[in-house]
């Protein structure tokens, strides 16, 4: 392959995206390279840009959340149930990439917590070869740790499945760590793509009601399309107002999984008001700092026997349960995509996650008609 | 039964108790009016005495940590392995006795969390008959609902086991909540009766290495005839020096969990840095308020995947696992037991406790010279 | 009260129940007497019937599975939400009565173990008072430790929630021992009441596939609107159909879990084949004997690293979970009530049931017109 | 390097392992070549050389339990701990060889069952390069995926530590399944390896009583010195005994959980009968078929709500387990290694295995004076 591939690439915080060409790798051994179909945009993406993420390193192709086609194969490489990967194959894959053989991987099994894990559009600079490790771009090359599935088969639009990979995953491994038991109530703080993948998942997993607390009344009734039973709109009610409605539904015990997908130390303090004695809070909004609250651990912890677990990312189990739930029902979650562009207005994207117009966008690197 | 009993009553807080007698009831279907051997000072009882705790019911009999023999029983009557008590059996008892009918009780077999829970020498005043319902006292009369255990053929030190109804059972829910798995490395923070309890449960469930942060050096080598394979005396290092030793033992990572036995926001603060990613945090100190810590959520509990577990007092199922661990090492558990009173001694107990000169009182009510 | 009841009575086996009549009986302290306003027919009083349990105490009324209005109360008396009961509240309760003290109902927390344990209308006979402890009658007498769910506010045909008592808790108890987690596959053997609480308990669950293994259409038909993606009639099929069939729906593993409510041996032989290798084989529907089989620990259970649990019974947890399941989708489980009788033709349900024409039959004591 | 290796090769099934040679292998990048220092057989080396395993490729060198030096290293290479391995290091490694990307692998977290596993000694033929695969020979050459464990700073004799690999691995497996709570009364069936670290782990995981059955008292006292408190010899006790002792053991409940290493059907039969209700019966001795037995669900699993759970192999996790088990009481566990043989005795090893007359050999290829 000769020609090159386009990127948009964030060369420096609050500035707009350049379009730059790479010379298009050939795949050693192992590795796969994607002509990427789709690409999602994370409120993680406009924190980079906006400079939040100090660790950001320069330049960079953003973009996590990838969708594509298999445009070449180093070799006989299989997916992860074993079909091999053949040019032309639409592919799905884990955003992590993990070394699998540290004490996290083996011992612990909790490769999300893999200290060399990387994730493409996130750790990696364009700076150096091979470049295209990110997917604001129309190639990426995958590394060969990378796990991936096989869509052959599957009639879905991409755009939808991109919040599989990242909101989605993370969703999963929220409800691995504390699912609802059969009639159990659960509440979702934030009405983001997490928590709308939260109350989607609490919904199929077997709780009697889900309560979703949000701000935005168009996200609030999307949530309700997703599975949602009840939702409370925080700038029309006070806390007590809510902790009382929540008390209601449940004989006055509170809620049995409080999921926080807000990433605000204030939406903490308030969640942990709302769990039931012996309940679960659940915290994954933070992806980054989100500042800090008064903890008492007597009356907010102890008193309570409350179990308040923090949920990092996700891993390969998780990117599988979400893409599963979305190729069941994609009708039902096409709506997280509100908006789409052309690759080449990736930073107009991002200036509508900015100010919360989009939902969730996606780039369309393969044309601004592409479905 | 035409004698009196006699019991050391909380007239009034900080102040010493007084001695006053009662008629000793006679116990109506499925009661048991058992004479008291041995009864232990719980630190609750020295913050009851110091009025630390406002809901307590003056006047009031304290002691929560009672052992004793069967003096009469209304009817046939059965221990939790279904044996019939008898006059004259060696016995001992949870020391909550919950409703056994509502949604925590039943639905969520969650009991130390019923909401209808009392604890002899804790929740009820001694103002109305039956009067006796705390363990300063020669006798006390266990509710139809409280659950025993027959000690009969065990020949036991009755001062010794007094430790099993409370902290070793709350040591046992802690287990409960985070057991180690083999090979795991566990921080005891507190080497009081409960972090005591921790160390021995943490060494003898498959922990691999059990490091207990005191400062006491006296409490600290005790608790390394229990089990702990490492101390760290708070008085002679930094937080920064006892985490670089925890980090070396652990290749880096941290400890699997941490146990929190002291009761005091700032112990909340260090032990979250001790904990390894997805480790997890038991804290189990807090039978009261203790003050309260900036939480970093992002920080402290999401990006390190960790899980931060509240611990409310016990159950029958701790009661049992704390009472069968000393009955097996009885020898070893017996210097936990550092002081013993006669009843009528009761404040000085209480003083002894207090003075931290005491690391557990135990009271004698069948006099000084018993055993 | 002075006025009598009416009850089917079981005198002999395989001979019609007659009809008998009872003083009605005064509540002590907290029992409740009910008025009967549905009483269902489990295959197991078929069983009964036809003398194949012969621990069958005779006379007996049978019936496990009642709902009613609390008729009188002795003194107050509270659900398991707290709520007090008064006359004329509809009423729900575990069939299981148990003994709230053993080893298992506190040490161990299985009270479905509790070996005090009784059922209304299974292990008591009638002959002596109080005589009505089974539903197949017009009013029952609950035992003070019986566990109730008040039904106030609930507009639900108590026909249909009979079978949340019996059918639908032990499924929940399944479910309990092994849930599916966000998009396994299930399998579930046999269609009878049981395995149609299984397909919809399952597929609520997160499931993404349910397959429903039976022998009669019209069941099978059922499990589909009650969730079952799939259904494979036996009669149609071969075993090794079946299997490749699973075999296709999972690249080739099998199922995550295979729940077994069909009670004979030889579903336990097909179904182990079902399962994949570290998937849950969890058998339930064996209420009484139901053969043997040939097994071989290492190609059936240990190459395979299987799971085979046996669940039994079920507690208040699992009725309230089922009764919360049908109380929030009534239209979906009403076709499991498959016929209605007066109380006085309780033989005819009985034929009915045991020519496997009913699914599940119901008898409405406060006469044939009633609803 | 040029010189060559020497390895005990089977041939032929029942006949004596040849010597012979092969070139040492230059390892490619990621892969070790690693010095044997000891290696020792297992019981399924016994069958594989009587020809009782079908699977096995011949030629095949032997040996799945090596322990050895880094003699080169394939460019830069890790252990788990992240530690860089060096030319002279002492190293152990987990047994097996997984892809680390199937469904297995990465979904399920359950690398045991990855398809694609293979297990140095027992899947590969030494008829093409490397050869070297089994550690009956002095070089083994290590895939570029095995996990391995630096032992810098060790001083534990490396024949002791060979049985961490696979009995002491499978055993940390079956604690993984279930581990006895506090206070557990747990019986072992069979000890040998497997069986002697079955009773080792359950006692130090917190089991209140450890009871092994065996035939051989020397085995039996073995196991009392690793932790058992109790044995029963099966050529001493009849069936209904070893019961009626395991009753009284256990108020007449039956041990909590039993684990099988043996691999006989019988064994299975009796330790069903020795599971209290509610316990798990763990079997884990099968290696290979060792005949059937009739079951009765109803009787045997159903009724008494028993968790009957199928253990195969073990993972980097298990190894990691038992190694650090061994590490911190090597005299402990000393004695399991009953025998030592020189390489060139690999045939006299391994008849003095099949006789029964070894606990354990270890062959030792540095030459018969090693240590």
């Amino acid at each position: 392959m000769n020609a090159q591939a386009t990127a948009m690439v964030l060369v420096g915080f609050k500035t707009p995206l350049e379009e730059r060409r790479y010379p298009i790798p050939e795949p050693a051994a192992g590795e796969v390279l994607v002509r990427l179909t789709a690409s999602g945009l994370c409120f993680s993406d406009v924190h980079m840009w906006q400079g939040e993420d100090p660790r950001t390193p320069l330049p960079i192709i953003l973009g996590h959340e990838g969708v594509g086609e298999v445009a070449e194969v180093g070799g006989e490489v299989t997916d992860v149930t074993g079909k091999v990967l053949r040019v032309g194959d639409p592919l799905f894959w884990d955003r992590g990439v993990v070394c699998g053989r540290c004490h996290y991987c083996t011992v612990l099994r909790e490769p999300y917590l893999c200290p060399n894990r990387f994730v493409y559009g996130i750790h990696r600079s364009c700076e150096h070869p091979p470049h295209l490790l990110g997917s604001y771009a129309d190639y990426l090359l995958l590394d060969a740790r990378t796990r991936t599935f096989s869509l052959v088969g599957c009639d879905v639009d991409p755009a939808v499945l991109v919040a599989a990979g990242c909101s989605g995953a993370t969703a999963a491994h929220c409800l691995e760590v504390a699912a609802p038991s059969l009639g159990d109530v659960v509440v979702v703080q934030g009405p983001g793509p997490l928590g709308l993948f939260l109350a989607a998942m609490g919904a199929r997993a077997g709780a009697r009601d889900v309560i979703v607390i949000g701000g935005t009344d168009a996200r609030l009734k999307l949530a309700l399309s997703l599975g949602a039973t009840c939702t409370l709109n925080r700038r029309a009610t006070t806390p007590e107002e809510r902790r009382t409605s929540i008390l209601e539904l449940t004989d006055g015990r509170g809620a049995d999984i409080v999921y926080e997908a807000v990433g605000a130390a204030v939406a903490v303090t308030e969640g942990l008001t709302l769990v039931r004695h012996g309940g679960a809070y659940v915290s994954a909004g933070f992806g980054q700092p989100g500042g800090s609250l008064p903890l008492d651990p007597f009356r907010d912890v102890v008193r309570k026997n409350v179990r308040f677990l923090g949920v990092w990312v996700s891993d390969t189990r998780h990117a599988r349960q979400a893409l599963d739930l979305i190729l069941s029902e994609p009708d039902t979650f096409a709506p997280i995509i509100s908006h789409r562009f052309p690759l080449s207005d990736a930073t107009q994207a991002l200036e509508a996650m900015h100010r919360k117009e989009a939902l969730k966008a996606v780039l369309l690197p393969a044309g601004e008609g592409s479905r």
